[in-house]
């Protein structure tokens, strides 16, 4: 199997656990089937269709429909086996920290691919990573969790998409450098989860 | 009059209808005229907007002003009529379906016309037909109602969108698809708030 | 200094105003330092970037990240500075009313160049203005303050961008008419803030 294919394989992947989180987050607020579907739906593919945006590609989904059917899919066998067995949320944590990985460093490539400049380029890796997230929490009317302090989410990604910028400036081929970006955010997200690291937050701390 | 000019002046209804909608739901959140304006134009431009971004096309609003005139016209007439007189909500339930109806129907045509794939475009016509209402519940602070347990609306929308691919993938002329679609879409609508009929929701279950 | 050049470094500074007002405001929902750098950069580069992918303009902080660059240090340091030291959260009211009245005035010229008709070109402006509080506001789960009741913001940037398109109409050179135009925003702003000046309300009146 070349590269391309995996990469193209994990994608999908990715897309199945973000529109599995959202159709999971949407049960919270008493949708119906359509909405949580179109919830699931906006949390896959909301990242990188913002990332397109920015761009001027092409929007991935309107070329290749193969990540909306997988979206609607993995939403819609979300639906129905989560109603009626209680699906632990911690189960989708690994998922979705590959998920983020994954977008995160696509997203980098790409932008610096249509020659965006470094700092402007990781910026967009993080979008790709976390917009779905963000969405996700803007539709069910919540504060993005991703902002929140919590264990080094945006923060996983924002560090693995300048570590692969990084490695490629010293250059690192790129192949490389994206396996190298995805194993950082990764491990610094399972690490963060693990450790219960967190950043400095601001604002009302805890009375002590 | 032929069916293009038709057309033209049954979207500008459906876009002063949508106006009407977001200005008085902003009335619930204390807004001041200029702010319920602006509520009103997303509400009544935004889902044709972000279809637009998504097919790259020029925006409609920017092309032919004449949708931003009525939008604005028709908000503030409701700002100012909703003041002094109190109007039931439910006054607009038909105008606001119809306008569901075109909307959807128009973006998928487009989004057809733009060479999407089948399932894409169905998903580009739910968004011209429910973003405008999701972009009103979001700058109103609340869970978007689309998304929420209620009688058929995103859903009528997408099964019309469909009706209408289908229609025309077994050879029915696109105008004629369109109108089919059209009542599709409002005939779901309709009926459902008549009988009652909702999809199974998912999430916290009221007590039995 | 050329008049470009001017309104460059202006530019800059409305940018750094932005990002310090966003991250001020997630203070208040215990975000953590990334969330609160990216709520910064929403803010402080949001509009421009809705104002760019509406006119499909390469998104200006991807053709100079130096946007970026400022609003990220601004962000930075107001995330520093505020955990130590209690901001006076008014201190700000008057460089965000100098960044209002240059993003509106900046953002209807641009639309004027791109040819968008004047009504149009007028809720660019508005949209450039005020476009990066509201996303603040809805990242932080707040209705957005600039379409409640309040001192004439969204209001002062439409009637300045109004002027400066009714200047260069009656044959007014458009540096002028830009001057103009950022006076109107910037005084009606300060005057409304000074002497509680504001619109009618719609919706839940104060019992008197």
């Amino acid at each position: 199997m070349s590269i391309d294919t995996l990469l193209y394989w994990v994608g999908m992947a990715a897309v199945a656990v973000n529109a599995l989180t959202g159709v999971l987050d949407s049960g919270r607020k008493q949708m119906d089937l359509i909405g949580a579907l179109l919830v699931g739906v906006a949390t896959a593919l909301g990242g990188g269709t913002i990332r397109d945006l920015l761009l001027d590609r092409n929007i991935f989904w309107v070329v290749d429909q193969a990540y909306l059917m997988t979206a609607l899919g993995a939403g819609l066998a979300t639906f129905f086996v989560a109603r009626s067995l209680p699906v632990p949320p911690k189960l989708f944590l690994i998922p979705d920290a590959i998920g983020l990985a994954l977008f995160t460093i696509l997203g980098t490539q790409i932008a610096l691919q249509w020659h965006v400049p470094w700092l402007a380029a990781s910026l967009m890796g993080v979008i790709t990573g976390v917009v779905g997230g963000v969405l996700r929490d803007i539709l069910c009317n919540d504060v993005p969790l991703v902002f929140l302090q919590g264990e080094l989410y945006a923060t996983a990604a924002w560090i693995g998409a300048l570590s692969l910028i990084g490695l490629q400036e010293i250059g690192i081929p790129p192949v490389a450098a994206a396996w190298a970006g995805m194993a950082i955010v990764l491990g610094l997200r399972l690490l963060a989860m693990r450790f219960h690291i967190t950043l400095p937050a601001f604002g009302q701390q805890k009375p002590s």
